[in-house]
């Protein structure tokens, strides 16, 4: 089993709408668990809500699109998943993720709701899609291992990753940040366990955020998260390029695409991050 | 009372989370209620919540995230939109709308649900923005009254806007698309009412869909919607474009930008929707 798909291990009990599992401080970054980490933890239970489901359709195995909301930075320890299915048609299942934890108090904190959609990506027939970003290959870009010392001890997610970042985006790690908003990297987990469609949507909030190369390198929480699945990734090395055009009024826009070991745009997303000044 | 604040107005009664209104055929696309006017009711649901309780913080006025999912398509007659806050932040107010219907048995009908977030866009510092497209002004455009007849005989929600087509991205009017998946447009409300941030999730989904300029003439259902509003519009003229660069397994993506008659970029959004054969 790999470190992801332990990381996203749920256990049920009576209450079919109802997951349990537990965050590990291996997925954290800053003082908060991934949130990639948690959007694939909500996609399993709801893809395992609908495959328990014997009244709805079980071929609808692939996150198509997600929306997520992010309220407060969910923590190590234990979580509760809730979903509800909302409707299931001939092409999409949809349906709602709640995950909560306990509070100083003990009582629960919302951390994040999300709504999505499950379909099935199989033998898709592709009329148009992006084509990849030009970037030099996996061996010729910037491993998080040449990172100056200390600058990564605050994100233990990133020991997770292979992670290789297009020296020409890489400028802001040696204090050069590019202005230009733009962020490439090839991504694959590093216990060798190949990207399906769930992860893809971690793989979408997986690099350092594109404010890094705005010279920006305070903490900018995602607020909200939407994704789109575009087909099933090969095994391999998944290109990711981040983008952002707007930013104003202590908020920013980050968009990301991803493309297959093949060449085929896999996923994208925008997300609305807040931008922090860093103290 | 312009006819886009009267279709959305709505009216309480004992439960602080219920707000019922009835949306009328003068705002139908094809065999549903357009699914902006839905959007934008649903915003208006959940700003009037947040006003009326005394807990919140009140400044929370502009919608600056919204996350959609159609479930089945809003028919002319009564309505009810349930709201819940779900979390009041010092820049973000954010919560859950549900729009029912009552359906053929009498039972509620789920037509859309969505999450979203309000916050103040008063005096916004903006530090980045993509620069308006370039194309003609509103009267070197084409108007929906210049369309051929019948076109537009089953899309009354069209009268209510004044819409003029870039002609460059009106070819498709002509039997001739473009293929590149572009159309861009002016519009505003032909009774004179001006653009403000909530009205701004209505003209992102008000233009012909982009599919059209793809030679595809079917049925496009948006499935799930996402959009951002950056700032607070001037009055006038808004400047819409769309695009998409994906298109397949009978699904594609749209994404709509807004300029105001400043020339800022106030909002803009992404939507999946589904690809139906004309039959």
């Amino acid at each position: 089993m790999s470190e992801y798909d332990d990381a996203t291990r749920l256990e049920t009990g009576d209450d079919p709408t109802q997951r349990h599992g537990t965050f590990s401080e291996d997925w954290m970054i800053g003082n908060a668990v991934n949130g990639g980490l948690v959007m694939t933890t909500a996609l399993r239970a709801l893809g395992e809500h609908l495959a328990a489901d014997p009244g709805e359709t079980t071929e609808h195995v692939d996150p198509v699109v997600l929306s997520a909301y992010f309220m407060t930075a969910s923590q190590p320890g234990p979580f509760t998943v809730t979903t509800e299915v909302m409707r299931c048609g001939r092409t999409l299942s949809t349906g709602q993720m709640t995950i909560h934890q306990a509070g100083d108090d003990g009582r629960p904190v919302e951390r994040m709701r999300a709504i999505g959609s499950f379909g099935n990506l199989t033998d898709l027939e592709v009329q148009r899609q992006a084509a990849p970003a030009e970037m030099p290959p996996p061996d010729q870009c910037l491993s998080a291992d040449q990172a100056p010392p200390g600058f990564l001890s605050n994100a233990k997610f990133l020991d997770r990753l292979d992670l290789r970042l297009d020296p020409d985006t890489a400028g802001w790690a040696l204090g050069k940040p590019s202005m230009r908003g733009v962020m490439r990297g090839w991504l694959r987990l590093r216990d060798g366990r190949e990207p399906d469609t769930t992860l893809l949507m971690l793989a979408l909030d997986a690099l350092p955020p594109v404010a890094f190369d705005l010279g920006l390198f305070g903490w900018t929480p995602t607020l909200e998260f939407t994704g789109h699945v575009r087909r099933r990734p090969e095994p391999g090395w998944l290109q990711v390029t981040l983008g952002s055009d707007t930013l104003g009024g202590g908020m920013m826009e980050e968009d990301a695409m991803i493309w297959d070991s093949a060449g085929n745009l896999v996923a994208q997303s925008r997300q609305l991050c807040g931008v922090r000044t860093p103290r």
